[in-house]
């Protein structure tokens, strides 16, 4: 199968300019980050956990992940890249996973290297990394498997989250890249972007680089370029304003005993008819 | 099987107050509506069609509503009542519905008088019904069916929404009391609450009456408590408190080039792992 | 996106042998039908219904069959023709489900012009058609949202089912093939091939026409070519073949008290494996 | 939540008489296995897995075992014991599969001592174990977070299947029980079942056990009664019948070009009516 999602989004990371990408959960925040003029949309592991109100340790599934993938890949033209953890087990989970999500029509997967079941970077306690060569050996085994030769498996590695410094981090990115991923994330969750802009500094293969500038976000995506980076993934900010925006509303309606007060401040109903599409689905039945 | 939920749901519709209900369509919503305070939540077919971007237009199917519902349920202490659109055919998938709803936990049901596939209830176009002693006879088999008496089948007449008055209103609820519904629903799109109080002071059943003020927002909850209805859902806040939320977030991302401009205005990392309860997980862990 | 599996059934559907399919409800009835020598699968509804113990009577959902269909496909090389029972509503439903089904990456589906919820071909009671324009516009709106112009959508008509003779047939016939049916699916359950080389003596669309020789099972796949058949469907042998043979075991096991008696009956666990692939996906795992 | 299914298996382990249960990976076969007079069903990971035409290598997930499990339940009114693997990783996974499978109405679940991901216990290559008091702690935190009394864990060891002595299997069924196992499973590859009798004579606790002689097949329901076993299982059974069956069939339409020969070998089309009581659930709609 060729998909020309995996072909678009292989072609933007070639580009000079960083791919800038979006975390949505929904159909519904998919549309919304492509009206907004992302170019991907990134299906996280934490906001997905996030929206059962379960902590992002591994406890949902890869069926799960891929369900809420699927679902945001069909309400958007954009190119779903999916946060599939830490592959799931060992490289026979790899090698299902990717099956299983090109075959769903994603464009692209991305794993870390950490040992599974994993616990959110950005949590306090243990970062534990996998051995560098039995991960790499996990990208091999999931590349080969793909059908469309367009298909993207992206490397993350947790180095910097683990508490390695940039040696560590180059050693295990090249690695990774060598073994065949089609990009490599950088996670860090430093303040600033220092651990960033040396690990770019010192990056000399081909392989594109992706970050989550999460913590240190006051990186704009024209430095990331200037530093040489591919993508940017804005990965949770969306779920973020959605909680505070709905405890307020809630709490609104709640301590008013009416939805009067907060009226304004939402989105209508017919703006929500408007992202349904109901007037272009309505005039299929009337054709 | 025996859900202390139903139970629970069954005797707050008996109190004076009307139990208030909000619209959540995910674990997450369901653990800030518990949060603020609401006694149960509504799973809405617009808020679950919406979500996936698709039309509210019996698109989406009962497995797809089904497994929203316990999602949301498996997140809350709080009982489920899920919008279960028109039942889904006929009397024998009304009772393959309540079969397979009260199986899965869920407190309560409710199915519309509206032909399937039904289109959503402030859409422009015919609102057609299907006729009362079909409705009311489906109602009498999904009754029939449950295991637990104390679950829930509330009976929601289009009436109104297809330009009746309130004679005819009142000759389908009394029909739908009289097959066995737990209570009605009594759905108005006027911008006034003069429908729903001219419809509760010719009410003389037992059965509870639910409303849900989506146009008639002035109305609040103590003036529905004077007029005697049971319970309010506020049926879709939370989707359209999100949708211009994340419109907003997302744009300003794009727009400014880093999110460092949204930081305060989004909820934190930290209050996302509190709303997943990280803490008490991690308690788990290291028992 | 472009599937190889719809090419490769075109394909087959424009050759002088009739494409011979057989039903599978699983992955691994789908192997097994590939290791048969089939050329496709069908995903029939109704034993997808029954091995769920429910009845053929639009009680599960599109993302029931849907899901199976996935399975299904995602375990075999063959392509899947999805039975997708009346198409699940109006032209909307049918739109949704074309996108659905091709971008889940199945071969092609099939609907049949009955009304929602239908009921079992073979079932006693009223067999209700739709009107044939209406149900034409189906088949239109659907292939007009479909984006690869190899996926198929069969149009099968229930005419004979319902009790009508060939005039009826073909003019359905007719009315789908020229609204853009990719090939028309004519079912009959008389104990004879009649009403089917009847219909085949007047049929003059250059349109392939499918058959289910469930009742007429003693005419071959030889007389079908000969006839012009372009698919023999053989819809629900496998399931039959599995509820007689598991419903011996089960006998025999809880009579005697153990499955001494039966062991040389059925599949070893080493014959499991091997239609699990085991050995080549260890090998992946040591590579 | 109380389940009586929980109850009725609970009570069923402590009379003097074996449970005897039976593999059931649909609805369908659960149906089968009622009507044969079983007590209870074992949804087994090894059933489930070659369903899907994959090894029972961990790949399938948590969700993808729950839904199968959901699906058996639903179709019949004996207990489920969900064949859970290895918990799905650490005591977090425990933690949420408890949870997950107890809201969702199964009965009892069942986990191992391997690591994750693990391998078919009868495949070749090494079976690593996971420590003993990991795993105890594991069960003690999985009992910890039931809400039901009823509700039953069940702890299998795979220390005869890694190749210990019955030292160590009766450490870790002691460690198991002493964490609150409600019935410890012993599984055994031999030809016989000496390793079963060796553990029975040996075992003081009151904890009831479970075997499944998918080996040692020679050894009937009463000898295990007699040598003090509460449960026996009869793991793939169904599975293996329906392999055999299903490939002379489908090879056999395939060899003869038309299903004539096997006619009479198969369900008829009103044997499957009657599994899926096509007449009740007609007799609903004319009420």
């Amino acid at each position: 199968m060729r998909h020309p999602k995996s072909r678009i989004l292989r072609k933007a990371l070639s580009s000079a300019a960083p791919v800038t990408v979006v975390g949505a959960n929904s159909g519904l925040t998919a549309v919304l980050a492509e009206n907004a003029g992302f170019e991907a949309v990134w299906v996280s592991s934490f906001e997905v956990s996030a929206a059962r109100a379960l902590p992002d340790t591994s406890l949902l599934s890869m069926t799960d992940y891929l369900q809420t993938a699927v679902q945001v890949d069909r309400a958007t033209s954009l190119p779903v890249v999916a946060d599939c953890d830490t592959g799931f087990g060992n490289a026979l989970n790899v090698a299902h996973m990717v099956r299983e999500y090109e075959a769903s029509g994603i464009a692209a997967v991305c794993i870390e290297d950490k040992v599974f079941p994993k616990i959110n970077s950005f949590a306090p306690g243990a970062q534990r990394l996998v051995d560098a060569d039995e991960f790499a050996r996990r990208i091999a085994v999931g590349k080969d498997v793909q059908s469309d030769p367009d298909f993207l498996l992206i490397a993350r590695t947790e180095a910097y989250i683990a508490g390695y410094g940039t040696d560590e981090v180059l050693r295990r990115a090249e690695m990774y890249a060598d073994a065949g991923a089609d990009a490599v994330l950088i996670h860090s969750k430093s303040d600033g972007p220092e651990q960033i802009t040396d690990f770019m500094q010192r990056w000399t293969r081909p392989c594109p680089v992706v970050v989550v500038p999460t913590t240190y976000y006051h990186w704009t995506v024209d430095e990331a370029r200037q530093a040489g980076v591919s993508m940017v993934i804005y990965a949770n900010h969306g779920l973020r304003a959605s909680i505070a925006a709905v405890r307020e509303i809630y709490g609104s309606i709640r301590d008013t005993g009416s939805s009067a007060k907060v009226e304004q401040e939402i989105a209508s109903v017919s703006e929500v008819f408007a992202l349904q599409q109901l007037d272009s689905w309505l005039a299929m039945e009337s054709k």
